[in-house]
């Protein structure tokens, strides 16, 4: 059985504990004998800051580099509020994205049943929803330049960002999404503001042309970003698969986790380019939710969307299906039998700590 | 009283349907002698390009620049998907924006109480719901240069669209949101994305500083604009003015309205900056919904945010707040008696025709 490197990056707020949680199930599966993992520890975020005065340091992206998968937390806090820019909790996440290579990144949206009615939307809009955004991480608003604020000769000051994107990046991302929505419902959607962008019109064309080129046989519609923001809330079930650029995912797959009432409990997978020599790609999984300060340390956390981004890293990453199916049925077994975190319980029930709801997991492996 | 110049630019699909309606309440006014209306006539969109191969001629924008008022329609439809692309029917909408100043975009996103039950949200989201999305308009993403699709050597291409902010830009916008935040709850939430953006972090400065310079009585929180989307769906009660930049406006604004279970029925304004010689701002109102071009021509159209659009500008250009609130009410007490356009109709009940709606509530006035 393959040794497989996991570099775990905690991060900020909830971060630790959560993963705390995943370390339990390593151990697990390594008693059992169904993996065998070499765990390395690191800082991101405010804690890298706080430690290295940088919002990752270079030993730990080395480590990142050589992982076969990166398992990270969350960052951020009203603490480092005032840290220089550059070296803000985030700059350590989007540093892991660039170097990495992570382009594609995967954002599922579904709707537990046990939990359909924690959303705010009404059940039958909700209920049974499964739909994936595929994000493009690397390129657009997020790292094109110039990139910068400069001070006119008035004194006043000009912001500007700056969107590139390539068809050599839009085809790589779209070709994710059609692979993808082949072993789903076999539908893309793909989303942008050619309306208004000159990148949005590139985006459509490259998309259009990919498909007829190698897809035809997925479905494939476009659909401007403003939109789509407003029929996934109207009904979000006409998705399966929704592909956009770095901002508009951003947006859309937080829209998106929301309306599943389940936000705490949504896992993500950010994947480079496979290597033609050795067939890996570099990856990073991480919960779709963030640092949460104002609960961290309460034991409050619920750990299944960091434990769910293990299980993607079984997928991807580990070539373990079969390992990601039983830990994913674990979760469904544990919910199914209404263990819940404060923030999925109804009001006034009963809820379990972080620590509590990763041992039921375990137990229920 | 004074002679208002009204510009009636009804565009595509169903906008000539809906402008229809509001020519008859402009009849009924000046009938009772509530207001003088020179009206003009004007071509946008396709239905420009039709006629003089541009999304709207020199000789409409001259009648605009004119305008006390412009009132729009929509524009756009799968007729014009092949005209090129600077004639595509949206650009006479961004070139009416742009050329009149028109920066400060108020999108107010309102549920109706008959129509929670509309909503995909659940009604205790939804009920009451009134928040006002100020967006910026003539600025970001939708305008900055280089804005262009580049062939490289190796004949694949670059897209670019340049987002800039100036301080200056930011600050009118911010003004007019503490501004219409002090006739309201007195609070304004600030969104960008100052994580991953320069003109993020410009925007967060500048309306720091304008509020503890001018506005300490109106409270101010920042959120992000990824979080904003999120808060929208979860919970969007905690919200009174939203202010944000184009691009995140365009988004915000359309998942904002799609809460309220009544996109057929929200008007927005689009205005300039007032003119110090004759304190007149230009203005043009259009309804939050687009051309509908499936329903065009059907009669399905609802006419309330046309109609609604109109009342803004009897508010906002023609200092009628008295007819505003006359009209508005009007469209509440056909509301209440139950009268209905198919949109919001319940599944199965007797709906109205366009026309219909239009002449009851030119009756209930
Ligand atoms: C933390 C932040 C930089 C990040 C982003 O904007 O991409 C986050 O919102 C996300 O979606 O992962
Ligand atoms: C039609 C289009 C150019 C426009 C925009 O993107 O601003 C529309 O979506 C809107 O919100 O008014």
């Amino acid at each position: 059985m393959a040794n497989h490197k996991l570099l775990l990056l905690p991060g900020d707020g909830i971060g630790p504990e959560v993963m705390g949680q995943v370390e339990k199930i390593v151990s697990w599966f390594e008693k059992q004998g169904l993996g065998s993992f070499s765990l390395e520890r690191g800082l991101v975020g405010g804690a890298a800051y706080d430690a290295h005065k940088q919002a990752i340091s270079e030993g730990d992206m080395k480590l990142a580099q050589d992982a076969d998968a990166v398992l990270f937390g969350a960052v951020g806090g009203p603490k480092w509020a005032d840290v220089p820019y550059q070296h803000r909790p985030e700059a350590g996440l989007l540093r892991l994205r660039k170097d990495l290579g992570l382009f594609a990144n995967l954002r599922p949206a579904i709707c537990y049943p046990a939990l359909a009615s924690a959303s705010s939307l009404k059940p039958e809009v909700v209920e049974g929803l499964d739909i994936l955004i595929v994000r493009e991480l690397t390129g657009g608003v997020y790292f094109g330049e110039p990139k910068e604020i400069v001070t006119l000769e008035d004194g006043s000051k000009r912001g500007v960002d700056t969107q590139l994107y390539t068809t050599g990046e839009i085809e790589r991302i779209c070709a994710v999404a059609f692979e993808l929505a082949r072993t789903r419902r076999n539908k893309v959607s793909s989303a942008e503001k050619h309306n208004v962008m000159k990148t949005g019109v590139l985006w459509k064309q490259t998309v259009t042309a990919l498909h007829a080129k190698s897809y035809k046989d997925v479905e494939l519609e476009h659909v401007l970003a403003d939109n789509c923001a407003m029929q996934l809330v109207r009904w979000p079930k006409q998705y399966d698969v929704i592909v956009c650029d770095n901002l508009f995912g951003d947006i859309l797959s937080d829209v998106a986790a929301m309306l599943t009432g389940s936000l705490g409990m949504l896992p993500s997978a950010s994947l480079g380019a496979e290597d033609p020599a050795t067939g890996k790609r570099k990856a990073l999984y991480e919960p779709v939710h963030g640092s949460a300060p104002d609960i961290a340390g309460k034991g409050l956390a619920n750990p299944i969307a960091m434990i769910g981004s293990f299980a993607m890293a079984l997928r991807y990453s580990f070539g373990a299906g079969e390992a990601a199916d039983r830990l994913e049925g674990a979760i469904a077994d544990v919910l199914g039998a209404g263990t819940r975190t404060k923030d999925i319980a109804a009001p006034g029930a009963n809820a379990v700590s972080t620590t509590e709801m990763g041992d039921a997991i375990v137990k229920a492996l």
